[in-house]
Order: C-alpha cells, then structure tokens, then sequence
C-alpha cells in the first residue's frame, strides 16, 4: 500500500435553495467576478437570474464569458484568462456542468502566468497557483466541483488534455440536486457513465490498497446502478439526482483511489476519440469501458472482477472466478447499453478504424509511451481495444 | 432529505514514514509549538525524539506540555490554555490518540478567549476561534484526528461534555499506522467499539438521507468487522491497522452522516458512565449500544434494522423482518463481546445502579430533557436502557 495526502477543503453547499450563500462566498474572495457558462440554457431555467441577483446583492462587479463549449476548447479559456488580467478579477464563477467547470479552472490559472494557457499542457508549465475559483453544478458527472483537475480540447492539434494541480480546486461549490432536473435522458445517462468509469479507473488495479475504499466505490456503483434509471424514469426524482450529484463528486475527488498510482485507461483513449470526434465523454467511455475489461481479464486480474461481479451487481459468489467476471461485465454492459440505453459501439456513432492508429499512439503517448493502467498497454494494444468497440 | 455543508479542510499525510513532512507544515503556522502528549508512551516508543528532531529541524521553539489524562480533564484544558497565552504560542501539536487531541483543540479555543475554558460547556460560550493544532494520531478511536469536535470531562461537576465547532478542526494530521502496532488489546477492540457506535449513531435514524452514504457507513462497519481480529491477533499487521486508521476519521468527520440532524444516543448515555465511574468510553458504548439497538426495534425502525443485518452481517434477507433485526443485533454482540472480547455487562465492570437516575437525568438534560435519536429517550427510558446492561 502507497502513501498518500488526503486534502480536500473545497466547501460544499448541498441540497436546494443553498445559492442563497453565494453572495457571501464570492465576497470573502474581493469584488470583481467574472462569471462563466455554457450555451445559455441557464437563462431559460432562471439560473442565470437567481445567481445574478446574489451577486448584485453582494455588491460584487460582474463580467461575464458565455459561450463555453462541450469539450471546452483552450480558446474559450484564453479568452477568460485574458479577461481576468484585462479587469483585474478577483473571483471566478463557474455555472453549468464540468465543461464550464474545466475551463474556468484554467482560466483562473493562465490568469496568474503570462505564457498562452495550452503551455499548461503542450509544454507541462508548473501551475503555482491560480486565482479563487466557485462553481454552481447543473449536471452530475465529471466531479470537477471538488476536483483538481479539468480537461481542454485544442482542436487546431487534435488534443485534449487534462491534468490534476492543487490549486485549481475551487474553493466552494453549490450542489443542488434540482437544478439537474433539467438535464436530458442522454446527458443524464452519459454522467453516469463518466462517474462510473471514474469509480473503475480507481477501482481496477492489482496494487494492493485499503479494503475500506473498495466498499466506498463498490457502494457508489451500486447507487448509480440503482439511480440512474430512476432519475431517467423521473427526472424531477430528487433521492435519485441527490445521490447520483453526491456520487459524482466522490468518484474522482481523490479520496477512494488512497495511495493508488496506477495510470488511468479508459479516460486517455476515450480523449483520443472526443478529440477527433467532439463526442460525448461519457458515451465513449461507455463504450470503450466493458471491452477494456474484457480485454484485462486473465489469471492475473480475475480476483478483482470476481470482487466487481459480486459486490456490485450481485454475482453469485459461488460460480466459477472467471464465469463471475465475464458475468459482471456483461452486467455492467447491460446497465449502459440496455438500462440506461448508450448506444453500444463505435459504428453506431460514426467512428470508424480509420484514426485508430494514430489516436492509439497519442493516448499512449501522452501516457509517456504505454499506459501503465490495470494492464500495461501498448499502442498495439489500444488499438484491439478500439477494434473490439466498432 | 436535509441540506447540509460539507468541509473538512483537514490535510491529512497518511502512511509510515510521513512524519518528515511535520516540520515544514509546523513553520507554516509560526515559530512557537506547543507540544502535547499523555503518559508518556510516546517516549518508550522513540516517537517523542522523531518528533523533536522534526521541530528542531524546523527551527520551531518547542515547549511542553505532558500528562493528559484519558477522559481529559478541564485542568489539563486550563494548564495548556494558559501556556499558549503566557508563551504567545503560535500551533499546538497533540501527539496521542483521541484524549490528548481532543484536550489540545480546546486549549487551542481557550487560547484565544479571557474567560474559563469551562464556560465553553456550561454557558456554551460561543468558539469564535482557535490557535492552529495539528495532530499525530496513536490510536485509531475517537476520530478527532478529522473532526471539529472533543469531549472534556469535569471531576468537579462529573460532567463529561462535548462540542462541534469549526474551529476546532485540525489543519493537519498526521496518521501512520504503524504507530498503533503497539496499542494493546484492550484499547484496539475499545476503539473499534468506538468507531462502530460513531458510525451507528448516524445510520441508526428513520431520517431519509443518501443512499449513498448508508452503502459507505456499511462498507466502514464491515471494514471494523474484518479487520479488528487481524489485529487483535496480529499487532504489527500494516493492512488491518491501516483500514482501522482511516475507519476511526471517516467515521465522524461528518461525511457520513450527511444531513441527518437527530442526536446521538449511546454517546450521552455512556458520557455520563465515563464521567462517574472513569471507564474507557468505547467499553461504555460497545455495553450500551446493543442494548440501545434492542431497546429501539419496533416496527417503526425495523426497516433500518434489515439493512443494518443484511447489509453489514450478511443475515438471510429471506428471513422474516423481526428475526434479522435480532440475528443483526446478536451478531453485533458476539462481535463485541466473543470476537474482539469485550466486557459485556455494566456489573462485570463494577457498574451497578446507584446512579442510574442520576446518570439518566443528566445524559437527557445535556440533550435539552430528552435524546432525540432513533427513538426519543427521556430518562425513564434511559434508566431503562441502563437496567438492561446489568
């Protein structure tokens, strides 16, 4: 077992009607705000109206970036990084989902450098710091209200790239299960499976860590496999949203995953294909998740399936190791292709073979040559991988 | 469901070998420490010189302040209290387990206010602030190594009092599990009693609240069940030690318990064992709880009481209600008191009724005249509870 620091102090508001303590987190933080998000559906929800008054009422300066795409381009993160150092911004706000979240993050670091922000990743340029950043979610999934990590796409190099640096934590974040009663029967779905695979990165390894965790990500499986086609039956089902928005956060906030240094999987692949294809993230790890288990799964590794198969979907204990493994994956197949109806392969959302190659050598580049995950993969590796996916 | 705020600030080094980082997290706060610690164990054990040389190392002024006693006494509170203001103490580092961290955080409080320490619980002063503490944890127990809580005692008045407040929460913990290899039986199975009644404390309840949560108080209730006896049989067994250190924070350091607002049980009735009779306080819970448990059952809470056997016993769910409800409890006894070996009766341990009343009376005042738990206690009930650990 590896050592570990464990330090979370993002502070959050849980449950509805808790923006009411907006105003008074972005005031301990100065006066001028720039305030972030997506396509403007907080507008039509009234969001947009309920944050704006909080901050008049906190006598705050707002400047606002709308506009911030899916798989947020580092564009739209120059542009609020500029816009930071332009107004002298003393706060950020993040409102909408973890694309908004991932890009006012860096924001709030390229505000604190004078290099261009793709340095960050292209070059790896330390991040000392980053300017206070505060998040209101509007939908459960990448957990980057309580993370120190976020993903940008530079679709001029075909990337995107992510990194974990303390300082881009935000300090408070405001989770309110309503406000994701909006979200759509495919966005919902697509959390889910972002929070799940984030749960198996973590959870899928042969390094030895504390019991402990694994039930704390085998229960945060079995809550999304219980939730989601609740709140996907019944979006305005507050028990589901609560849990599957609690989950979201604990997935990836660093707690479950302990000491553990293995590398994640599924996430550089899928990068690979959002890069190129501008797909949903939560639907390409959908799909490339089971086949990377299957592809995994030997002598070596059948212990931890057996665990997954048992422990998450209720397996029973007493069959073959191996039967219990191929049985848990097909349960885990079942709950994204037919429970909460992702569409199951790359053909079915126009990927073809005809970037395998190159997308297979970047994520294991990226990687620094293999990804050294549940299995050490190889290029060659990650592109029978794909090929399992069409 | 109820809001609620999540912030645990607390940085936590986990694992062997971490106490190189003490230094320059101690610099952080200032110059003067004050170092506390209880009878002295740390000395035989050589922790006292590693610690030492840290501070020296970080060119820390070091002073003194030995001898807190289990239960800490409100004297030990005043003499430390008065010790940061006559030497301008700048960070306070308890070094023990639970009694010595809980007296530090309320020297710490005291510190920084003019009146009696004591006056924080009998006039419920208000604690607007507290000198910086941090910790390193000996015994895997009380959780304060995580939580803004500590519980004093008062010989004078018997009382034995608590309080949450922020400010009391440690800045940094240090938790290697290797330094509860030489913690004795005794104290072992009493801290694994006592992070058990922590955890039931919150999960007992007929509130509603996450899912979620339950599947992690499940998971750290397994997680005591699995790996006390290993380290009962096995002191120096790293993985058992390790579950049972991080268990012991997360089991109180409100997470778990979410939003949940009804009040402990068993805590103030074995508060006021502790406070008359000086007994170990996860020996006073692992008597009190089941009993509690028992005393509870009806069919208004049964519901919990299956998933409480099913879920962290492994009971039958075929069975009838009412029989895993009682096959859950019985297996909590037989873990407390066969397994792990606890007393399991008051009078085997030199309790009789004598101040059965009494002891009621106050358990419930210091509640506001009743406990309003999983059922509502007034003190007749809690003579009751008290009749039934004869």
């Amino acid at each position: 077992m590896n050592n570990f620091v464990y330090h979370v102090p993002t502070k959050v508001y849980f449950g509805e009607n808790q923006l009411c303590h907006l105003g008074e987190e972005l005031k301990k933080y100065g006066k001028k705000v720039l305030l972030t998000y997506g396509g403007g559906s907080i507008k039509k929800s009234g969001l947009y109206d309920a944050v704006m008054a909080e901050m008049k009422g906190a006598g705050m300066e707002v400047f606002e970036l709308s506009g911030i795409e899916p798989n947020p381009r580092v564009d739209s993160v120059r542009k609020g990084a500029q816009m930071c150092k332009e107004h002298g911004i003393d706060v950020l706000l993040a409102v909408g989902g973890g694309s908004t979240l991932d890009a006012t993050k860096w924001m709030a670091a390229g505000a604190c450098v004078d290099h261009d922000v793709w340095d960050f990743f292209s070059k790896w340029s330390p991040v000392e710091k980053a300017l206070p950043v505060i998040t209101v979610l509007t939908l459960s999934a990448t957990g980057s209200e309580m993370d120190c990590g976020g993903v940008i796409s530079n679709p001029e190099t075909k990337d995107k790239l992510g990194r974990m640096v303390a300082p881009l934590l935000p300090k408070v974040s405001f989770l309110d299960p309503t406000l994701t009663y909006s979200v759509g029967k495919y966005q919902t779905a697509c959390g889910a499976a972002d929070m799940f695979s984030h749960i198996l990165e973590a959870y899928f390894t042969t390094e030895k860590d504390l019991y402990m965790l694994d039930t704390f990500m085998e229960g945060m499986m079995r809550t999304i496999v219980k939730y989601t086609p609740v709140a996907l039956e019944k979006p305005d089902d507050y028990e589901a949203r609560a849990n599957l928005m609690w989950t979201s956060s604990w997935a990836i906030n660093g707690f479950v995953a302990g000491g553990k240094r293995h590398a994640w999987s599924c996430h550089p692949m899928e990068h690979e294909l959002s890069a190129i294809y501008d797909i949903t993230h939560g639907l390409g790890l959908a799909i490339v998740t089971p086949r990377w288990m299957r592809y995994c799964l030997d002598e070596s590794t059948v212990d931890k399936f057996v665990q997954f198969g048992v422990n998450v979907f209720g397996i029973d204990a007493t069959l073959p190791p191996f039967e219990i493994a191929e049985k848990g994956i097909q349960a885990l197949e079942n709950f994204f292709f037919q429970t909460i109806g992702l569409d199951d392969t790359f053909t079915k959302i126009g990927i073809g073979r005809e970037h395998f190659a190159v997308m297979a050598k970047k994520a294991c580049n990226n990687k620094g040559g293999v990804i050294k995950g549940l299995k050490t993969l190889t290029p060659a590796d990650v592109e029978k991988i794909f090929e399992m996916c069409l």
